[in-house]
This record gives C-alpha cells, sequence and structure tokens, in this order.
C-alpha cells in the first residue's frame, strides 16, 4: 500500500526537476485512486509566465487526462503550501483531499486567507507531510541564488 | 483618447463571445499604453479546464505577447469580481492596475481575503465601470440556463 509519504516523495521528484532546471523548487502530483494521474513541477522561467506553478500545471494535466474538470476524489500532493491562486485554482477543482509539505509563511494563501477557508467546504486537507525534506529543497534553491 | 469605458467595452465584447459559446459571460483585455496586448474569455467548458478563466487566458496571452512575466505598466480590465485564483495570478504578474466591472459576492476574492489586500502592494484597483452591462450578461446567462 501506498502512503502520504509515498506520494510526497513523487511530488518531490518533481521539485527536485524543477531545482535542476532553476526554477523555485515546488512539484506536485495527483493522485486517484491508487495512480499518480498527473504531475507538475514549478516552470515560471521557462514558460515566462508566473502562473505556471506545479499545482496549475498538475491540475490542467488531471482534467485533459482524465477528461473530467473536477477531481473530488482526487488528492493533490504538493511539496509547499499552495499560494492565492493555487487555492482558489484547488477550489474551482472540487479537489477531495490536499497534502503540503512545507508551510510558507511568505507566499502561502493563509497570509492573506486568514482564518477563512479557501477551499471546496467538502475538501479535506492535511500538511506537514516530509516538511524538512520540502523545506530544505527551498532554502538550497534560495542560498544557491545568493551566491 | 481612450478612456476606462472604452476598454470596458472591449472586455465586454470578449464576455459576449464567451456567452455565444455557452460559458459563463466573463471577458478581459489587457492594456499597456493604448494598446490592447491580450484578451480573453471564459473558456472552462471548451477547455474541460475549470481555471480556464477569462483573466487566466488573458495574462497568459499577454506574458507570451510581450515576452515579460511582469506587468507593472499594464492594466487588466474584466467584466466581473476577479476570483481568488485569479487575484492570486493578478498578484504574481504585479500588473499596474485592475478595473473591474460588477461585483461577484458569490464567487469574487473579496468572499474570501475579507479586508485582505490579494494584489501586488502597487496595484491599483477601480471597479463599477460599466458595471450595470456586465452583471446583466451574467443573468442573462443564468436566466436562460435555468429554462
Amino acid at each position: 500500500m501506498f502512503d502520504d509519504e509515498y506520494y510526497m516523495r513523487q511530488a518531490l521528484r518533481e521539485a527536485q526537476l524543477a531545482f535542476e532546471a532553476d526554477e523555485v523548487p515546488v512539484g506536485a502530483v495527483v493522485v486517484w485512486g491508487d495512480k499518480i494521474i498527473a504531475r507538475g513541477h514549478n516552470q515560471v522561467e521557462r514558460l515566462n509566465d508566473c502562473t505556471a506553478h506545479a499545482e496549475m500545471i498538475a491540475l490542467t494535466a488531471a482534467f485533459n487526462g482524465i477528461g473530467a474538470k473536477y477531481l473530488p476524489e482526487a488528492t493533490l500532493y504538493v511539496t509547499v503550501e499552495p499560494c492565492l491562486m493555487c487555492s482558489g485554482a484547488l477550489y474551482w477543482s472540487k479537489i477531495g483531499r490536499i497534502v503540503y509539505g512545507a508551510s510558507d509563511p511568505k507566499n502561502g494563501y493563509k497570509k492573506t486567507t486568514g482564518e477563512n477557508w479557501p477551499f471546496h467546504p467538502k475538501t479535506q486537507l492535511s500538511n506537514g507531510t516530509m516538511a524538512q525534506e520540502c523545506a530544505q529543497l527551498m532554502k538550497d534553491f534560495f542560498a544557491r541564488k545568493r551566491q
């Protein structure tokens, strides 16, 4: 059986691809049943599009892949707390569950939404899975940037 | 000289295209100087992607069109108050100014952000331009849907 850590490790692999491409290292996977139906990593620099976040790419890939525009039975794993944009996208997707790794006090959704729930009322949320590894990759990235 | 109403009328033309395609009728244009550099209308049904909102499409078209991923000197005109996702995208774009027409108490960003400012600190915001026309198109759409 696969658990949250297994899928978060897959999201981390996506984040590592972003890191190697000199992108802010955030990765995401969408899981339906026990199958990964979509993957995404941050491609803001490559696509020259500040909306090309890991979650947006993974969601759009999931919609295309399964031919549905809602994902009530799916789980999105993402290495870092979603920003406001991605939280809004997750709202529209009606995704069943969100699991994120590291918190992001600077750009995470909570900074703007405060105590308000930005997701669909039925969406479940977990965080902290492999948080240290997810955060470390971000730290390594920004340390390299500052060199 | 062109004024806000001129550009909002262009955004309304986009919204009309959405209406005719049986999409929730929201339209947007991005203006740089006095030139419209990108247009977009809601294509959620056609693309089978709940993130394909007018603003997302117009922003990505603008980034592609001018080869920049920030739009600090541009204005986005959109017929209806942006949702949380689109507000987050506008934050990342660092857009100079946002003008929206009709308010959207159900899905507009204010429902979730409350008193918090979701946009870039330098972004200016106006609303109410041609609000009645923008809202009427939405009302006509949902009235038709209920028939």
